[in-house]
């Protein structure tokens, strides 16, 4: 580790000591100055942004990419609105979790409290530095941001307004600090401090996910890996999952939460097939087909043969992967075997086939008759998040402001000894 | 990985596949069959202890290592009655843990799961393998088990029969799996097992811990290590201060919950300290000191200088390190750097520095006026427990049922799509 990393978590945990024994009102008059500050430095950021999206147009980046590199006004709004609805939310910290008096006396309170440090490692979308930085702030835990490259310009203009207006309200600046080295070195880095991070949360592509996974000695929430499927059941009724597929496929195709393959019964492959390509032909949606699929979508320009490898690749494109199954043993048996864990649904009508998916499928968020692009923290009415966990540990699905604490045990008594 | 752990890992994931869907009525069904089996098969269990024992003794093992892996009759009760315990325990799988219908219509529920599977890696102690079978039975996980050598002929014992009462009720035998190569190979192919084994819970000294933290791609659940403090207050009354002293160190040096330094306010080291040393010179206690400590203690031989490494060390025996401080200030920081956050005391009649110490000490535990040897799962009222983590995700201090389950979210519709 090089000493500019050693010295940015020895900052993070003296920051994290004043921030995490800052009352309520304090971090929430630091939300309102970052807010402020965010709308104030507007035509600074903007101007970074412009610098950043124009080296990225000449380094040749697609320009899906650098549709989530672009800051626009109503964009920056969007963060500002953000911080004020995690300003809003309720305090996560010093919450009366349970406990009770023993017989002995003894009192126990279990209690949450801050993580401590959180560090996130995130790709090109500068809105994600404002929003960690905001739900970090509100639990009480320093953060340390280290984003991509290609975002550098518009992060250091955003984090450089958001640690001013931390000041401003009376925390530590360094309660957010942005690593300025980009290099794969720095995230190496920060997967090896353990004893100064208490937390990593790698936002990003597989790739981005499997290294953190292998090489970090700092616990991880592992986030966004979404490989989701609908199997629609014989009992389906056929109108609802063309509505269902078409949504949770094209309303918003790079997300994590929208789906990859669509698995259909045999008995309802015939009717319902031809009517949901019919729906996805207008987008145009590329059908991956197995050969039962390809044999009824046969002379149809956009279905072409799926390899072994389709039903493992996360598209995050106007690409579906489509499989006939002969019952709902094999459907489940496909999502069993290459479910990233995230979103799994259903389509039926059968009160047993619905229970039984419901049981059976191990994954955050399992449906019912409605679409996979609902797993989000905001739609599960449980506020903001700072990414959707694929993790058994500490958290699963959205991942909110309660994920961003830990707790700990007030043990108060008259000198009771253990006998 | 071997073909041998890669067979185990498979086996784990299928019988825990069995074991998440079983009902609670099953999973208690088992834990009474795996009781009766300790009780049936006890002759069997104390012969294979018995060679155990002969074979540490030639290998020259400590008398207090022999303690611990020594099985009695008494023993394989204690053994019997905590599965009985477990078993009495409220089912945590199914709990709606929350939710609601959200303004669409959708509804929203937060379930308890099993985490799937669980690894524990532990030294000599054979009592452990019955502990956590169960409560890994209870919770709806399968457990892969990978003692110590030393205890190889108990474990298998213990870990044939209670497979056989898995078996006996209906359940997968597989979700009890006794690793049988007890070489650091075997603990280094499970840390590996990312995608097979949902968390590791090492259990054993700091060189273990530290192994599996740096190497584990798996999930780990940070356990005991416990380098505890009881922090002497200017207003402490000094009686009480010595019961406690006494009782945190002595009443089981062995155990993380244990004491190894204490820090004495200066206003009140003249008085209290000789009277400390008085009470732990019966056992006898070795106390290392500090200038200041040593100087009021001067002529007593079990009082020696204390070296810098003796305030980061976990004894585990009766030896105290004893530091006078300036003030509070100098407690706290002492606390900071050395604390492992497993427990802290302070004792003081002052409630300002009571509130203090409770806000200010991060660890697992915080103690008013107590012994640390309270922090036990039991103690606190919570039930049967796998260890104390130490760690700030997922689960701090007495790890229990809840911390061996983690949760999905039941998301159920009439057609409902994301616009």
């Amino acid at each position: 580790m090089t000493d500019e990393m050693l010295h940015l978590g020895e900052n993070a945990r003296e920051a994290a000591r004043g921030l995490g024994q800052s009352s309520g009102a304090a971090r929430n008059a630091a939300l309102a100055a970052m807010a402020e500050a965010l709308q104030q430095g507007e035509t600074e950021i903007l101007r970074a942004n412009e610098a950043d999206l124009a080296a990225a147009a000449e380094d040749g980046m697609s320009l899906s990419l650098q549709d989530r590199l672009r800051l626009t006004p109503a964009r920056i709004l969007g963060m500002i609105q953000g911080i004020r609805d995690i300003r809003s939310e309720a305090d996560p910290l010093g919450l009366v979790l349970g406990g009770g008096v023993r017989p002995n006396g003894l009192r126990v309170e279990r209690v949450s409290t801050p993580l401590g440090v959180v560090a996130v490692i995130y790709e090109a979308r500068p809105n994600v530095t404002a929003d960690a930085a905001a739900l970090c702030v509100k639990s009480g835990n320093a953060v340390i941001l280290r984003g991509g490259k290609e975002a550098i310009r518009s992060n250091t203009a955003i984090a450089g307004a958001l640690r001013n207006a931390v000041v401003s309200a009376g925390l530590p600046a360094d309660c957010i600090q942005l690593v300025a080295d980009t290099s794969r070195e720095s995230a190496r880095a920060l997967m090896g401090m353990h004893g100064y991070i208490d937390v990593l949360i790698p936002r990003g592509g597989a790739g981005l996910i499997r290294a953190v996974v292998e090489q970090s000695t700092v616990p991880v929430i592992e986030t966004g890996a979404g490989n989701c499927h609908v199997y629609m059941d014989a009992a389906a009724d056929v109108a609802m999952a063309c509505d269902i597929i078409e949504n949770a496929k094209t309303s918003r195709p790079s997300v994590c939460n929208a789906i990859e393959t669509v698995l259909i019964h045999q008995a309802v492959a015939r009717e319902a097939l031809p009517r949901i390509a019919d729906r996805l032909e207008a987008y145009p949606v590329e059908l991956r087909c197995d050969p039962a699929a390809l044999a009824i979508l046969a002379g149809r320009s956009y279905a072409v043969p799926a390899a072994e490898e389709d039903w493992g690749t996360e598209y995050g494109e106007l690409i579906l992967a489509v499989r006939i199954v002969r019952d709902m043993n094999e459907a489940l048996e496909h999502i069993r075997r290459w479910s990233t864990g995230h979103s799994e649904c259903i389509v039926t009508g059968d009160y047993a086939a619905a229970q039984r998916f419901l049981r059976e499928v191990d994954a955050a968020a399992v449906y019912v008759n409605a679409s996979t692009r609902f797993t989000d923290g905001g739609e599960f009415g449980y506020g903001a998040e700072i990414g959707i966990s694929t993790q058994k540990l500490h958290a699963r699905g959205p991942l909110g402001l309660r994920h961003l604490t830990s707790e700990k045990y007030l043990v108060t008594g008259e000198g009771q000894v253990r006998t």
